[in-house]
């Protein structure tokens, strides 16, 4: 399987780490053999129609900071290398950016248009145009696959659509942001809002734009994703309604754990799409601490059931793009 | 399809009022007309080759206490029915028994060897069977399932098996028996075992045989199941060291609510399998609460993984019964 990968952080890494340690199991149990003909990050890209080699990648990456040394040729400019290179699959894994989704977008609808099958973990695509993107994938019969978009490496996507099969998933609600739920698991323990903003920053998990994570934009953009893919509805960002946690405040927090509860950011989908800050009840399973997410999907017969797992991470992350890739090959090869 | 039931209580007649409720979208969504061609409970059955009447069904059943009384025919046995009439399908629903797994495992092994498919939700014949079982269905080629033995309506077994595709399930813990999650629970809050088993017993969470759920018995057979689906092991009930609860005191449950743990019944497989009462720390996804059920998954890639969701119920196990049936459609539809 030929791929072309846009965006070599610490997601792109560890996938090419991936495919180096699990190269002979891949092959034994699926028959999978992905060769990662094309990379490319902000700084320029290498390519090989044969497949580059991954732990000189990930060296070059680390020494340089950039792919593009990884040979002295001229390197193709990401949209170039996507437009003239031969490949099966598209990996993007570019920042995720709210106000135009690019470069995401101009890579995802370049390669479907060129035939290519698409795997994303950048959200921002997702959130402002999943309707047309989606379209754009039947109309091209290409595969889109984004299970890391939401919950990182723990499977709630397929979870909800396809291990309920034949139920009618009523409702659900969940922390999808594990940024704010450090924070706010922090407050909970006596520390102010910046005390525990600091914190997380320190510990590297607040984005470069704070404003996604305090302002609700990414579990917003996650409420989109989940919206459109379990519930069948044709929404954007503009249609969640969105309040961050910026102004919940230490004694809010005290409020709550006064009814044994605690505050959490809520993404949920019942009557409308919302993400603001809730009390939840302290023995709600819902209610997780730290840098956890968790989701709770209402169904008409099998009640309410929650997953809970890390979020984020960059082997958990490139865990489910192995996913994708492994249910793309299965549907290509007819199983 | 075709199918014949085995045991009209709880679960059956709510798969009845299922089947009943849904029959329109079940045939129009996936094109599966269910058709109970017998039915039998422990006084007698009713059988017709065209399909009994399910509402009917449902209030003889309550009417008399026995679907025997649906025709005045003379009424044939279970394993009778089983040999005599034409079926595609078996659900076996049946009390569980970890002595002999009767009358289920002659039930099943019957229509397996009739080229009947199977879905169990009778715990007994997969405890004390599930190697040979799984071997008598591939050497018949039949499809085995039996998505309703754990977790009830929350698709564990489903979870597990698919939605990690790709990748390695290291190992698991959970609680898995409700009824004992209930009893601690309110041990918890004070109550002594005497009492917390009286008040469980009262709601009617307490199996007839208080043994299977106080010595870990029903634990110890999801616990069979789950290694042998997930982790591939080969293994029976005689494998799982089982420890119940009833040596837990009220000052063991204190001593843990000091260290801010509690005390949960866990079954878990790491190095060996073992179902015994367990500190867990409060703040651990899986120290859930009530009759709840929790599974903990651990992966080489995707961290820890916590799915929780109520682990019985008549609807809720009827819910199991049609994704299983709906699986059994797809796959002979070659879908």
């Amino acid at each position: 399987m030929r791929i072309i990968l846009c965006g070599f952080g610490v997601v792109g890494q560890s996938l090419a780490r991936l495919f180096d340690s699990r190269a002979d199991d891949l092959y034994a149990g699926y028959g999978l053999k992905p060769r990662i003909v094309g990379v490319f990050d902000s700084m320029g890209g290498a390519s090989s129609p044969s497949g580059l080699d991954l732990k000189r990648l990930v060296d070059v990456k680390k020494e340089y900071g950039t792919v593009k040394k990884y040979a002295t040729a001229k390197s193709m400019s990401g949209v170039d290398m996507i437009k003239n290179l031969d490949a099966d699959v598209l990996i993007e894994t570019t920042a995720s950016n709210y106000k135009d989704a690019e470069p995401g977008m101009t890579h995802i609808t370049t390669a479907m248009k060129k035939r290519m099958h698409v795997i994303s973990v950048n959200k921002g695509p997702l959130a402002l145009a999943f309707p047309s993107l989606m379209e754009l994938a039947i109309y091209n019969q290409v595969m889109f696959r984004f299970s890391g978009t939401v919950g990182g490496g723990t499977p709630i996507l397929n979870y909800a659509k396809n291990s309920l099969k034949g139920e009618q998933i009523t409702s659900f609600s969940g922390i999808l942001n594990g940024t704010t739920n450090y924070i706010l698991s922090n407050m909970s323990q006596g520390m102010t809002f910046r005390a525990a903003l600091k914190d997380a920053q320190n510990r590297g998990y607040v984005e470069a734009d704070e404003s996604l994570d305090l302002d609700g934009l990414d579990a917003a953009a996650k409420l989109v994703i989940l919206a459109n893919w379990i519930m069948g509805m044709k929404v954007t960002m503009p249609d969640i309604k969105c309040t961050g946690i910026r102004d919940v405040t230490t004694s809010d927090i005290k409020k709550a754990a006064k009814t044994k509860s605690a505050v959490k950011l809520i993404a949920s989908c019942e009557k409308e799409l919302v993400v603001a800050p809730k009390e939840i009840p302290a023995d709600d399973p819902l209610c997780v601490n730290g840098t956890l997410n968790a989701i709770a999907f209402t169904s008409e017969h099998s009640g309410t059931q929650t997953i809970i797992g890390k979020g984020a991470g960059g082997m958990e992350t490139a865990s489910s793009i192995l996913r994708d890739l492994l249910d793309i090959r299965q549907e290509i090869a007819g199983k």
